[in-house]
């Protein structure tokens, strides 16, 4: 006898990027390639037994108090979440009654459809352009879809393509309904085009952006995003629906850490945008096309001289290098590959190379 | 303007307990008086920066068939979940439709009825009788609510009132819908009553076991619990409606070495045990009267001398002392009193002692 709901029996749970256990380059969930920071480390050697004896803050002041000093808000802008993920989850939960539309864009995070379906919700996804950018009326088409929420995903997934902060200004003013905009990839944006959306925050009483330390402060392992919005869409996430005690205790103290001292990370973020830049040479060079990208990963189209991007990604993983495919139109055709350190990233093009000569 | 779905805009959100910063005896949240052990410390030590900068296993496989192996079962009958009220959570996503009624015990964990809000369903809560066990009748009235999940919190809370496996058994066989038994405080039943539910599982299809880490095991702060069913019952939480990376990797690897080196925390349970007979005693001698509790704390009925039980909360609280007082039906006369270390539980008696002699 099955007890799973009807929406949940017949959806297709969602599919995180493989983890293996030895690689030469894991390339395929867009890791920061560097350890989390000095600071992140000491924080870890303070832990104790009285600290995970208790139960940890259930709002996580300490952390939403460093998070909202450095983008010089009010702690009351801030919720801390188990992952990215739960801040999405919990969007949901919070706004978007069982049965109304959840607008999206196509493609995007492949999460995004299935967390709709588990809450029983359709999905509205409108379509992007060829270039990866948004259609001027994607937030008139979800008004009249009835999506009283919608996320895009900013740096977007899986292009790394960056929506600039006007254009979301001109989607937010116009959609009716919560606007989520994912930044899980934004500490990887190029500091020199001076893309900083926290002003939305103000400007806009139904925009909620999602961070993440798990990429660009190196903390995938610990679970730890936030989300930053007006105190009216914060309030009833974190006072109401989520998880009483959502986020433990080591997460908040080492998260802490590291946002309180940036420095390291930053570094490893200018390290990444050079490498994206000389893979973006390499590659094209080797006849690929990649997407414009402000991400830790590269879109890049396979040549048809080099088979099907399936068939690249199975010879690559005989390698020992991960990167990742999705199985959907108009990504068939392509790699999502993460940027690595130096070495990961020219063991990658060098397996390329030794595919290519082998006639493949 | 509010974008909150109306049900959550209605509810009143889960009041977590008080975390004091500082306290002369913190027994209001029932977490272990001792830290984890030594095995656990020793795991903390070899958390390093590659498993934080790497996502955790998303099936915290490991994590699972260290619980499978002490429970005789496959991982397959496991999920490891962010907490036990993760599990709680996730019951109700996977098997409850929006709409249709949770079945309860009233009164019961302040939380479930917070989760059937949030969810959109209301509770059917059926009163426990005056020594707070539950109506032979309770399954026959859940399914003629129409109850498609209820939970049973076993040691029941706040009493600490053990219903015992047959009684279990019976219930699980006559309801139509999936049976969660809470059992947060099963690891301080006494082990001379041979309380074991593993067998439920087995037999009954429709049983979802909740464990936690929290207390048995003094780890509150690292947010792990897990669930013990049948595949059938497990799989689509593992697969479809839990977060992707649900539990992070600093718990998967300290929990994993929690169960396998189990001995001192047993050794705490039996400490725990021993105290929570001393409170009895001396509670009773005092003039309060506590539910038989096989559970880490005591529901204490305030005798008219001391004042009200809300009264004395607040005087125990001003002596640095902090105990669990619920504002409901049936409860208001009484307080739950966590069981601590010998020194805590004595400070709180001195204190009641110099409180009564205060003539409150």
């Amino acid at each position: 006898m099955t007890f799973e709901r009807e929406n949940v029996r017949r959806l297709a749970g969602y599919v995180p990027g493989e983890q293996p256990t030895r690689a030469v380059a894991k390339l395929n969930t867009n890791e920061n390639p560097f350890p989390p920071s000095d600071a992140v480390r000491a924080a870890l050697k303070e832990v104790d037994g009285e600290m995970l004896r208790h139960y940890p803050d259930p709002t996580a002041w300490a952390f939403r108090t460093e998070a909202a000093r450095l983008h010089g808000l009010t702690p009351d802008h801030i919720i801390a979440t188990n992952g990215g993920d739960e801040l999405l989850r919990l969007a949901l939960t919070t706004f978007l009654p069982p049965g109304a539309p959840l607008g999206l864009a196509d493609p995007s995070y492949s999460l995004c459809p299935v967390l709709a379906a588990i809450h029983g919700s359709p999905k509205y996804a409108v379509p992007l352009h060829a270039d990866w950018s948004a259609p001027a009326d994607i937030p008139r088409r979800w008004n009249k879809a009835r999506a009283k929420l919608a996320i895009l995903v900013n740096p977007h997934a899986p292009s790394g393509r960056l929506t600039s902060v006007d254009e979301l200004a001109a989607i937010a003013r116009a959609f009716k309904g919560v606007l989520v905009i994912d930044e899980a990839y934004v500490d990887f944006v190029d500091p020199e085009i001076s893309h900083n959306t926290i002003g939305l925050v103000s400007e806009f009483d139904n925009v909620l952006l999602l961070r993440t330390m798990s990429k660009g402060y190196s903390l995938a392992g610990l679970r730890l995003g936030y989300g930053i919005g007006s105190p009216g869409l914060i309030a009833p996430m974190l006072s109401k629906t989520k998880d009483s005690y959502n986020v433990d205790a080591v997460a908040q103290k080492l998260g802490e850490a590291a946002l309180r001292h940036r420095a390291e990370a930053v570094r490893t973020w200018e390290y990444v945008r050079a490498e994206r830049s000389r893979m973006v040479r390499e590659l094209s060079a080797r006849g690929f096309a990649c997407a414009p990208s402000q991400a830790n990963f590269l879109l890049a189209t396979v040549p048809g001289s080099s088979g099907t991007a399936e068939g690249l990604l199975r010879r690559l993983a005989g390698e020992g290098i991960f990167v990742r495919w999705f199985n959907q139109d108009r990504l068939r055709d392509s790699l999502r590959i993460s940027i690595g350190t130096q070495d990961e990233n020219s063991a990658l093009l060098t397996a390329v190379d030794g595919l290519m000569q082998g006639g493949v």
